[in-house]
């Protein structure tokens, strides 16, 4: 599984067990083949009529490493593979495919709470490893607009279920990113502001939250909490792996971006035909994935940066070269790619080494960023020890490093830096 | 020209002869090195004094690869190669470069209409290939433009043209990317928007139309014709080949933006003075080559999808990593990297590489993109085998495809891919 | 130091002394473990407790090929290097590693005259090479605004500061990137709007210039002087390699960004609140260090081809695709990725491979971009030549390039283009 070249010591180190610090909980029940294309394409629809989502790099992957866990030759065909896995069970595929990635403990974002998803401490048992929760703070505030009545309440709630659920936690995550881009205002937004948010939210708390101004209160509630519990902020960059309903444009006839707080002063609201009928009004940049570039957090990371909480950068594909940069540059970030080594799978490698060309070791961590499938769970084992040796055995037969830098390395990379950052 | 470890079966599949689902017709008379310079370089600008646009990887790879077809020996120097160029005459250069690509079927963009260019049946006939056309979307939109005199005549006959022009073609293409960028309002314009901005078009024809109100209009109407004969749209994405005027930056004095019927109301239009003077009105994002990145087309891609017309992405260097993203994650969605192999030449692998990382292999397709020059169309095809063939050794090598899924995705990339979307 | 299979005249046109085009002074005197440690990271943060930024790619770098020029063994403890440099004192370790670099001539932007620093004279002692100076025009800005009172003395002062320093110059150097983003209106802006720009200037005469129409104006001016007197101007462009303050968010209640000369005509100020109270006026793109990608100049590009000044693009990582394409694009516009190489180290082959494949190698220039270390002076050096050598090695193997050509292009890249370029 690992290049052949690669000295002992540091072989050693890569196989040694890694901290899982950003994953989700893997499907309990048994998958019909239509629901296993869907969750391995992660983009909510079937493939084309007569192709199939194992054509892809992720699909090949399963074929290739999963099937001998599940006793089958590589390479099986899916059909094979899908039949063998009905055959098994669910329990024993799970079971199999997570003590297979060689995880001692699994930091899970329960942030769905979906039922048929097994939970932190049954993916810790599953894969034979301890497991603690990460809040997904876009959920709670989902739960409490669900049941306020006046935006107070609401927002009394907010900071008192942030503050609860972190106590048991190692850690908050957000996915601001899907929900109004990366580059929002950085400041915190002022109470009035808030409150006027807040009431309109409550006029339509079941749809998910996209309004600016509560997204950043959300933020500051979240990293209120982490100062002052010692926990990390992670949040989820880059391409969104499922399709996200795009945010609208924003509508200049709602004034959801306004803060009257900052504007600081009276004045007529003008009606927005009296400038759109003017041809004056131009849009700002629309909305949509490429504000989830991590760069476009600069402000806000800047601003984290005296308060000491350490900020980490999720996902990041095909963002990660900056990513990484932003890693160098300020002592409170760090960096992962999650999901995007089981889904380039047999390129994993290439990502791998754009990372490593800026970030600091120290820096970098490692995650599956799985979801749904335990297969997720075992390739993003497999691809992060075959693309970081790939690396590693490079630097060293070039004589760049020294076996013995690069098994520290590999170390602290695989599970040392979560246990200094998690305090696990 | 193929690694030399490739498995026979792989070997025969990538030396399959290709379809080549989009470039434009090649010069028909002989070119005198100046002219030649320039369409090397696609800039549209002679390189510096002492210098040459042979020095540049496409340039070296035509010395490699197109000097043996011309009887040269390999790396003949540029006035060598010209000479005997010339000396064998264009017909037969074509002729022999064209054949020398091994393509089976040519998809032409006819658009520009140039007689200097090969028609699409000639490029069959010279290319022993089948031909066909693909209608260039905003050249119909001129044609229409120059000989309409009210506005709606020009919107009667624009549909009335594309209607018949696609019923001869295999497929619809569309260059907005470098017309008014990709993150365009993705709603279909409202009838009397589109009307105002006809009657602005119609004051002058002549200059290529860049009013986003209008080319959203001809985008929709592109997509309904699409849809109606099962055909699929061509987006040219990514940096501009050629030095394509830079789009103005919105001038607030022209109502240009506005679109009356989303505004909904009246109001007193306001002049553009009284907010640029209180600096209030701040500049949308600048127009520029960053918005043709395709995931600024993700709100359009989104509105396709229930209409099943199949989106095919080309160009897209170097967003092509987000291309191939978006190709996962809609089920309508194709990607292509066209004329970045031949202009990346010896770096083609790489380019390959990275869309390998994550586009499905049922959406990938080849194709030259190559225009003016025949030697673009055999680079096309020379670096579309070479890369991919590199890919696809090392996958084999490290044990993560068998030689039969390998030459199965090569049969799908060359031709199986293209027959299906294009119903060859 | 070099790829063994590389057939002996490309070794030998890769080890022939470099011209380093783009550099700073490096530190004069003894440097401290924390201070060094600042230096190497250039984020101006120490690295997190327990961690140390000798764990980066950089700092591998520094252990594996400066410890052996201070007479240490290769991969030394970091304690062990610093050690031996403050053994050997300063003046010994500028000598060696400057020498050790193999640079016949530095161009040196003196620009911040900090005294600590080498000044080029002295790189050029110290390197036994030539030496000559880069003009940073916002120094020369900075200069003038402490020291003018009214407007029109600033303004003229400027122009013939710059006028003066650039006789003793062999280029100007602008870093706007950091400043405003690369996307700024490419007019020249009016005398109206930079004498009023001008006053609000002289208000706050100590801080960095931020305001975009001074910031045109001072480009504007660099153009003329470097058209008057044949010299390039670099652009600094890509990540900044320190944190640089984020530039604040355009605040609608300061008019800097209305050109009133541009707008035409008379009307009533409104002010700020009347459009935020409404909810009309949406915020631009925010500023970030997503703005110095470089296709944003493309407009600004676009108006320089005409005047024949060259545009030498700096830094550009990780956007150094699209400066190579940009390179491709414009007969005037040069790149280089200077810094990136060093400070991405063994992974510096990778870069090199990105801008090889789009740039013209009549347009490709080395640098170090070394600023502060002399570390970097070597480590870019070094660095570029394995980069170019590993590139280089592997097109004559597979039959791309002929040895006589890469040769060749090698020397362009080294040195012969810099030559022609800067004049030298």
């Amino acid at each position: 599984m690992l290049p052949v070249e690669l000295p002992v010591t540091v072989r050693d180190a890569l196989q040694a067990p890694l901290v899982d610090h950003h994953c989700h909980g893997v499907h309990r029940d048994d998958l019909s083949r239509a629901r296993f294309e869907l969750l391995v394409s992660e983009g909510g629809a079937p493939a084309p009529p007569g192709t199939t989502h194992f054509d892809t790099p992720y699909g090949m992957a399963v074929r290739r490493w999963c099937a001998p866990v599940l006793d089958l030759e590589p390479h099986a065909p899916p059909a094979v593979y899908l039949s063998r896995r009905a055959d098994l069970g669910a329990v024993e595929v799970n079971r199999r495919l997570l003590a297979a990635a060689g995880v001692v403990a699994f930091l899970v974002d329960t942030g769905t709470e979906d039922l048929d998803l097994l939970s932190a401490a049954e993916m810790g048992r599953h894969g034979g490893a301890a497991a603690d929760e990460l809040v997904r703070v876009e959920q709670i505030e989902q739960d409490v607009a669900e049941s306020a009545a006046l935006a107070v309440d609401y927002l009394d709630t907010l900071g008192e279920e942030l503050s609860a659920r972190a106590a048991r936690a190692v850690g908050l995550k957000t996915v601001v990113a899907t929900r109004c881009g990366l580059d929002f205002d950085p400041a915190r937004p002022s109470r009035g502001s808030v409150i006027a948010a807040a009431n309109r939210r409550l006029a339509a708390p079941r749809e998910p939250l996209t309004d600016p101004v509560l997204l950043r209160h959300l933020l500051w509630s979240a990293v209120d909490v982490a100062r002052e519990r010692g926990l990390p902020l992670q949040l989820h960059t880059g391409l969104p792996t499922s399709a996200a309903p795009v945010p609208a444009r924003p509508d200049p006839n709602r004034p959801d971006h306004a803060d009257p707080a900052r504007a600081g002063g009276g004045g007529r609201p003008l009606s927005a035909s009296e400038l759109l009928l003017g041809g004056l009004v131009t849009p700002p940049e629309p909305p949509g994935p490429h504000r989830a570039d991590p760069v476009r957090l600069s402000a806000f990371i800047a601003a984290l940066q005296p308060l000491s909480v350490p900020v980490i950068l999720l996902g990041c594909y095909p963002f990660h070269r900056q990513a990484a940069y932003l890693a160098g540059l300020h002592p409170h970030v760090y960096v992962d790619v999650g999901l995007a080594l089981p889904h380039t799978a047999a390129a994993a490698a290439r990502v791998m080494e754009d990372l490593l060309e800026l970030a600091p070791f120290h820096k970098l961590l490692f995650s599956s960023g799985s979801r749904g499938l335990a297969e997720s769970c075992l390739l993003g084992a497999l691809y992060y020890r075959r693309a970081l040796g790939t690396a590693l055995a490079g630097r060293v037969r070039d004589g760049e490093w020294s076996a013995a830098d690069a098994a520290r390395i590999a170390h602290m990379i695989g599970s040392g830096n979560a246990r200094r950052v998690y305090r696990l």
